[in-house]
């Protein structure tokens, strides 16, 4: 890409829309870029608050119409913050038009539209982007540095879990409770995440799962009529075994009903050397415990990553201890797709289509398992 | 019992010997008893080390004739500290001798020897005590009282890890790696605890498991050898999904590797209305969210639980804030049984051989489901 | 202020620069305003460096000359970001232009001259405002929140400390280890947050104080050449035992050289019926003790100060516990001065000049005490 | 000290009595000591009370006369457990019976009754030993090692406070609120210990202080009458900012109504190359930061300091994070009581009148300089 500036179009104006114009709106505030990032068009449904958030946010042009948008020559990057349902279409077309692509978290609700995306992406030869955004919390970079310096050794245990409260059974049937839209509960929404992070700091892949689903709360309050209540269709809580290609064994588990946890994202790596946890209602800070120090100084050290000097991402943001929030992974991100969109390299490891397909075949290795009570391997994903 | 005294006959005088001795020796001096426990007989196998040890416990006699010190007449109870594989021969001999028995947990290493336990039990109608020491922690006695008081409301999640890092590839292959003597490895140790802690604090039971089972180090350096290998026989970790009578569902893992965490026996209970979290590391302190209170003054509460005046066994104790340690389990544990001996009631509920033979069907059926790799109902398990 | 915008005029592009520009870029994104805020001009002394700058952050204009932009009719806003020893002379032209000013803490470096800038504002009857920008990080405005529901009751201990590590013998000589630039050292730099932050959360004013002051690091590396040596003429830490109008008593410390603490504004609240805790290192937790709960609940809550229906300042950013960070804190005062300036009310209680005059006091007296070696009454400072 | 055994007899049989009793019950059970304490006799007033506390901890004689049982010819280590206006008159007497002499803490109530009993001491030629138990928390001995092995450098700065919470104004007015019995209030039982910890980890002594005292609650309920109140006349806190012989500088602060700290006896220490933080509600962790690590390493790291391989005192208890508690000081403190009266090192060092003195002469000077409002030099105290 010669040019230096990269025209977005963004799909999306709910709360992954205000999540990425911010992140557009920052990126080249903070970061030295090899190409500048223009906030040219957003897409959504609902015009009157499309005009106004596309004012608020200062996006050039804004429509209802994505099929348009995505054609439009001007256009080089299409944002893709929708619902999942729709991910697949228009990544297709957007691909078909030739655009790079970067689209949100899971790729997509079934295994074949994910796979249909990484046929696609592969023969538009267009670069991809899957916004698993918790890869940029500096902590989270800052733990595979350490592992990728062998400070764990051989690693014995991974022990995941992305814990929200948020259903309970006062929690009306909104659409992530419909499994036609959402595709799944907490699983595609949570565990994605935290399979993700797994991947990315191990290095390893995910062999062969053991899982349940468990929907506790059946019938919820309609939106509409909370006097009334329809069918939830979908888990309030996935948990899944799992085996790893390097001999590490794992846990995983979403849930949207744990009850005082708002945002715990966490997991714990346990190496013959060293061991990392992290939780993500402390993102500025990463536990690291290191067997090789003298053994009466051994303990869990809380390493606050806030460094310019020693941290990554950090450079770009403020002093030391002047600790960063949720937006910010998202920033570092729109960052690292501009310098590979000007041919340098990401901080750290970025997924495209075809590595979130591994994700992808986890997930729904975990379901089927579930379903059939039994271990799957999760290359019988096909 | 009508007299005032119980003569106790202590079998094993190694690491159990020693908890148990000075529980024996403490709890008549914090605690107001019915009856008074006298520290009668100490019974090991090394002449020479029993006897050092009887002095200096201040037990009256010792003997290395576990069977002759139990057909005693003058002994009242038999507690049973040796390794597992020795417990129900001596548990059978003693309650045919008419003799009250308290042994270590686990209660058996398979559960045909433990339901042979269970029918002795029953048929000499003489009480059992099972060493589930972490019971009789104020913590977790606390966290029963919460649960029972109705703050949690319906239980959702049960999260409980037992994790140690003794077990690295440097650790000689002492019996605790032999499956003849120890019969398993993390798991009968360590998972043991933790599914009865789940147990004691839901009040419900496990009905179906799946699990896996791992032995990372398979072969470790001789004891007598260090420069010789030999093969260990037992697991390092065990992880198993759970369904509980009520609805709840659970993870239990017990591993010996988990780099950093000493004696991290930590459970998380997730209800509708609340949650708790405890950690070994931290035995004075209970965490608990209440979603109860107004929405801007909820959070984790870090509930110091030593006030005498308010939390369970601190009465015996000292001033509030003065903290106890992992002893105190013991004598609090103790001091239940004397007066359970003395016709009194425990402060929380006492296993006996029927309630653990409970926890070792979980045990078992987690095993099994391992090799299987499907779920099994525990009460298959017969 | 007839006008719906109000077009800022920013004095200062380095450090306390950049968190403004990105205050005043993001808070109509965010929040919902009565007035909206132009980023007009911006203005600086190195012309190249200030080109770059403006152009970066989207600032219409900029100046090196800030006398011709203060009287620039355009211009509602003067925003003094500058060293310390430039804030008179800059506020004072600003008020007789008629510009409503918001200045960087500490107000001046001398009593004297705040008093100057007090009387002036009085003079102009425009608005004046001043950084103390952790009043409005959302868990300190709810400790304020809390404080005035009664929770705490007659307030007995106040203890403050803000510690930084920056400051150690490899530090060169800066400008901040210049007393004529930079007034005193950690005292202004650091006291002057704390001071604020007890007076704000308590509504007492300090009365009488007695203190010391250090200079661990008597000599320091010239920046322009490490191996030369130059004197450092300011604290290196400066503590103070005082006392409040309403009673309680408080200690305050500040320090550069309090190795492990990065950014350690502490502060700590007793009062007869509950206690406050808040650490800037988590700013998104406030720690609250209730004595008012049945006493077996009682502990620490660790609230994490993020829900948008019940914290504050949180509507305008993210879900739960999706944190935000320092910057933050400027935009949620821009936010507060853009009502302010629009006639509405801010949502926790803003310092104008009058305001920060108190602050100022307090911290000349303690410096007072320190060099008399006796307590100094705060209204002897003149 | 030729023969093997030390006969004991310990004055008083409250709070005290019950910690010292344990202590000397169970020191030589997980000891090796090279000469066997004897439980000889108890003294208390109270006949009744005293002859059951005696067959509870299993005392071999009990007496209400102290003046006899110093003058018994069998007894050879007095142990004062009484109200500290009686600690004078016993220590004396004991010395002149040519007995050891180990008593509670504060030393004394005045300066000059502690200079008596340092004159007495040196003439009897006899050892001496005061029940400064904190010194002898595994973790706090560990941080003293940890400075001496230079891990600190040079010491700025020295934050102890010891917070409680327990003299709210329902707590009725007992001896501990009345001057003519307990000498000072808060200052007395809590600034002693932390003085105390502040000279045996930094060794270094403290020079000078500028303090401040305030009794909140000059009323309390009568005990016998709660009805009615009378007068407080001792402090319910004591502040006071300190400068140290080596350098360094501190804040002290003590207090009994810090709502929400039960037993926060806590000290935090910066130097220049590290620092280290203790809170005794959390006895058994250390928290330790160490600047010369890398620097993406750095962090506050959680020593849990119950390794029996590496941490003091731990090789006579349990298992890695078999957590002990506070009774555990007292035991560990008989030992090296023990130990010392066998010619051996005791593991730290222990404080004799002498050393007392020191932290005595701290106290007075801090009162002093509160009443005076000036800095007071602490050798002015004589």
């Amino acid at each position: 890409m010669a040019k230096s500036t990269i025209n977005i179009a963004l799909i999306g104006q709910k709360f992954m829309g205000k999540a990425h114009s911010n992140a557009w709106l920052k990126v080249a505030k903070f970061f030295d870029l090899p190409v500048e990032p223009i906030m040219h068009t957003v897409v959504g449904r609902n015009k009157e608050e499309l005009k106004t958030f596309a004012a608020r946010w200062g996006w050039q042009n804004h429509s209802t119409d994505w099929k348009k948008v995505i054609s439009d020559p001007a256009i080089d990057l299409v944002d893709i913050g929708t619902p999942n349902n729709l991910h697949e279409t228009i990544a297709l077309a957007a691909l078909k038009a030739g655009k790079a692509v970067a689209c949100e978290k899971p790729l997509a609700n079934t295994f074949q539209a994910a796979k249909n995306m990484v046929t696609a992406a592969k023969k538009s030869h267009k670069p991809t982007f899957v916004w698993f955004n918790y890869r940029r919390v500096p902590a989270l970079a800052l733990a595979r540095q350490i592992i990728n310096e062998g400070r764990l050794g051989k690693i014995y245990h991974v022990r995941a879990q992305y814990l929200q409260d948020w259903g309970g059974p006062e929690t009306p049937l909104v659409w992530r409770f419909n499994k036609k839209l959402a595709g799944s509960g907490a699983h595609g929404d949570l565990n994605a995440h935290i399979v993700d992070i797994a991947r990315f700091l191990t290095n390893q892949e995910i062999t062969e799962v053991s899982g349940m689903a468990e929907t506790f709360i059946k019938e919820r309050p309609l939106p509409e009529n909370p006097k009334k209540k329809g069918k939830s269709t979908v888990d309030d809580a996935v948990l899944f075994l799992a085996r790893f290609t390097g001999g590490a064994i794992g846990s995983f588990e979403a849930t949207r009903v744990a009850t005082g946890n708002k945002n715990g994202n966490q997991i714990e790596i346990n190496g013959e050397k060293g061991s990392l946890y992290f939780n993500f209602e402390q993102m500025n800070e990463l536990m690291f415990y290191d067997a090789s120090l003298p053994q009466h100084l051994q303990g869990w050290t809380n390493i606050l990553a806030t460094s310019p000097g020693s941290h990554p991402y950090f450079y770009a943001w403020w002093p030391d201890a002047h600790i960063i929030g949720y937006e910010h992974t998202f920033v570092n991100m729109a960052a690292d797709i501009c310098k590979m969109l000007g041919g340098k390299k990401p901080e750290v490891p970025m997924p495209d289509f075809e590595d979130a397909l591994k994700t992808q075949q986890v997930l729904d290795a975990a379901l089927l398992s579930a379903a059939k009570k039994t271990w799957i391997k999760v290359n019988s994903i096909k």
